[in-house]
C-alpha cells in the first residue's frame, strides 16, 4: 500500500468491531505506547475518565499499579523497547495486561492480544489502534460512525485545504505551532508528530488556556515570532473561543483556526487528526522528502539494540 | 523583594514545614494549577504513584472524583479561573478538597487552606507551593533538605555558567528546546515556561525517550535548525544518557548536557529548576526586558473576566 493509500485506509479503520473481555474488576487503567501507538492512549486518557486512567509514555511504570489494575499496552510493531520493558513490569505486578499490535514481541508475552492488520506505518494505523479502546469502554453508535466514515471521506476526495496550508508552511519555511483544547489537546500533540514524521520539520504544540499562562508572553514581542505559524482549533466551548479571540487581539498575531464540519465528537476527532495527516503529507511532496522515511529513527533503534 | 531576591528566596522555600491532615481514605488524587502553580502538580504527579495521581491543568474535571477522592487545588493568586471553576465541581462531587494559596478566592471556599507567603511571582513561590505535598506524602530527610539547601545557595553565590548560557542565547536570538527525562520532564516544562515568563521568548520541550520516535526526524534535517539551542539533562539512567548520545550521534546536533552536582534526587530537582531560573533572569537582562513584567497575561486576564 502506498502512503497515500495508508491515509485513505483510516475511514476503514473505524469498522473496527475489536474489543477486550474486562469483565473483572479493576480500579484505574494505565496504557503505554510510544510515538504513533503512544498518542492512542493519550487520546483514549482525556476522553474517558470514569476511572483514573494514566498514559504512560517512558520507562518504567507506576507504583499502584497491581492485580486491580487493567494494563493496556500499544505497539504497533510489538517491538517497541520501552512498551515490553513495560509490560514485563506490569506481569509482575499482577496486573491484567492486554495489548494492540499487529504482532512483534508483544503479540508473544501478552495473552489473547488484539492483533491488527500489519503492513502500515504505525501513524497510519491510529484507527486500528484506537477503536479497541473505544468499542470496549464506550460504544459509539453506527450513526456516529457513519458521520465520521463521511466526513474522512470527503477529504479524502478533496484536501485541496491542507495542500493550500502545506504550500503555505513551505513557501515561508514556517514551523507550525498548534494550539489544541480539550477535548482534543491530544490531537495537537498528533499533528506536531506527523510534521515530525511525514515532513520531517520541527513543529510544536500546547493548549487553550494553558498557554494563555506562559506562551501569551512570547506571542505579544518574541524575537523569530514571524517565523512561525500558529494553529488552533475551534472550540465547542465558547470560553476557549473566547480566549483564541482576546489572545489575538492583544498580541496581535493571527492563529490559522481550524474548524470542523462536524460537532459530532468522535466525527470530529478524527477530522482533525485526517487534517493533519493530508495536511503534513502535502508538506512533504512539496519539500521533496519521502513521507515514508522514517530512516533516522530506525538508526537509532539499531543502534540501541 | 526583588526579582534577584525572589529568585535567591528558593532556597528558604524549602524549609517549609506546611503539610496536610489525610487523615482518611481516598482511592486517588487529583491535583489542578494552572501555569506557574500548575506545575507542582506536574512534578509531583511525575514523583508520587503509590496510588493513581491525576494532574489537570484546565476547566473540567474527571468524572471519577468523588468521595474517594483527595482534590487539590494549587493557585498562587487564589484567584485563576480555571482553578476555582475545579474546585467548584470538586465539591459538588463530595470529594476532599484541599488549597495551597497565598489567598484570594481560593482561600475563602475551600476549608483549611494552606496559606503560603504573598508578594512573590507566582513562579517564584513553587518551592512553598511544592514542600507542603512532599510533607504530606513523602517526607523528605533533614539531610535531603540540606543537601538542596547547600546547592542552591552555591548557585545564589556563583551562577557565571547561566548568564554564559543566556548570552549565548541572546547572540545567536537562539529558541531553546529542552529535553528532559524521568523523573525532571515536568521540569523541562518549567524551563520552558520560564523562558516564556522571564525572558518573553519562545521555548519548547519533549523527553527522552519519546523523542526518540518523532523529535529525531527533524533533527536531522529540518529548516531552521540552527536557529535553536537544545538542552539535555544528565541521567541517572545509563539508557538515557545512551540515547541522547546516539541521538547526537546519528542526527549531528549537539545537545547541551545540563549536569548536577548532585545526584539526590530533592536536591537534583531543585538545582534544575534554579538553573533556568538563572538562566531566563539572565536572558531577560541581556534582552533588557523586564523579568517581572506579565502585563500581557494580566490584560488577558482582565479582558476575559
Amino acid at each position: 500500500m502506498n502512503f497515500l493509500d495508508e491515509i485513505k485506509n483510516l475511514k476503514e479503520q473505524l469498522k473496527s468491531t475489536d474489543k477486550f473481555d474486562v469483565n473483572f474488576n479493576f480500579n484505574n487503567i494505565v496504557i503505554t505506547g510510544m510515538g504513533g501507538s503512544g498518542i492512542v492512549g493519550n487520546i483514549f486518557q482525556e476522553y474517558y475518565a470514569n476511572i483514573p486512567v494514566i498514559s504512560i509514555g517512558d520507562y518504567g511504570i507506576p507504583s499502584f499499579v497491581n492485580e486491580k489494575t487493567l494494563f493496556i499496552a500499544v505497539s504497533y510493531s510489538g517491538n517497541t523497547e520501552e512498551t515490553i520493558d513495560n509490560v514485563e513490569d506490569a506481569k509482575k505486578k499482577g496486573a491484567h495486561v492486554r495489548a494492540i499490535t499487529s504482532g512483534g514481541k508483544l503479540a508473544t508475552i501478552v495473552e489473547n492480544p488484539i492483533i491488527i492488520p500489519s503492513g502500515l506505518q504505525p501513524r497510519s494505523a491510529l484507527g486500528y489502534m484506537l477503536m479497541p479502546l473505544f468499542n470496549t469502554f464506550s460504544a459509539f453508535s453506527e450513526d456516529d460512525v457513519n458521520e465520521a466514515y463521511n466526513v474522512l471521506n470527503d477529504m479524502d476526495k478533496n484536501h485541496d485545504e491542507m495542500k493550500s496550508q502545506a504550500f503555505k508552511i513551505y513557501e515561508n519555511s514556517y514551523i507550525p505551532i498548534i494550539y489544541g483544547s480539550k477535548p482534543f489537546k491530544s490531537v495537537a500533540y498528533r499533528w506536531k508528530t506527523q510534521f515530525n514524521e511525514n515532513a520531517k520539520t520541527f513543529a510544536f504544540y500546547s493548549y487553550f488556556p494553558e498557554l494563555n499562562h506562559n506562551d501569551t508572553m512570547p506571542l505579544k514581542s518574541a524575537y523569530r515570532i514571524k517565523e512561525y505559524l500558529f494553529y488552533a482549533f475551534e472550540s465547542d466551548n465558547a470560553r476557549i473561543n473566547q480566549r483564541i479571540n482576546i489572545t489575538e487581539e492583544i498580541t496581535g498575531e493571527q492563529f490559522t483556526i481550524i474548524k470542523s464540519p462536524t460537532s459530532n465528537y468522535f466525527a470530529k476527532l478524527f477530522y482533525l487528526i485526517h487534517y493533519a495527516d493530508y495536511l503534513t503529507y502535502e508538506l512533504a511532496l512539496v519539500r521533496n522528502v519521502d513521507p515514508t522515511d522514517v530512516s533516522t529513527i530506525e538508526e537509532l533503534k539499531k543502534k540501541l539494540a
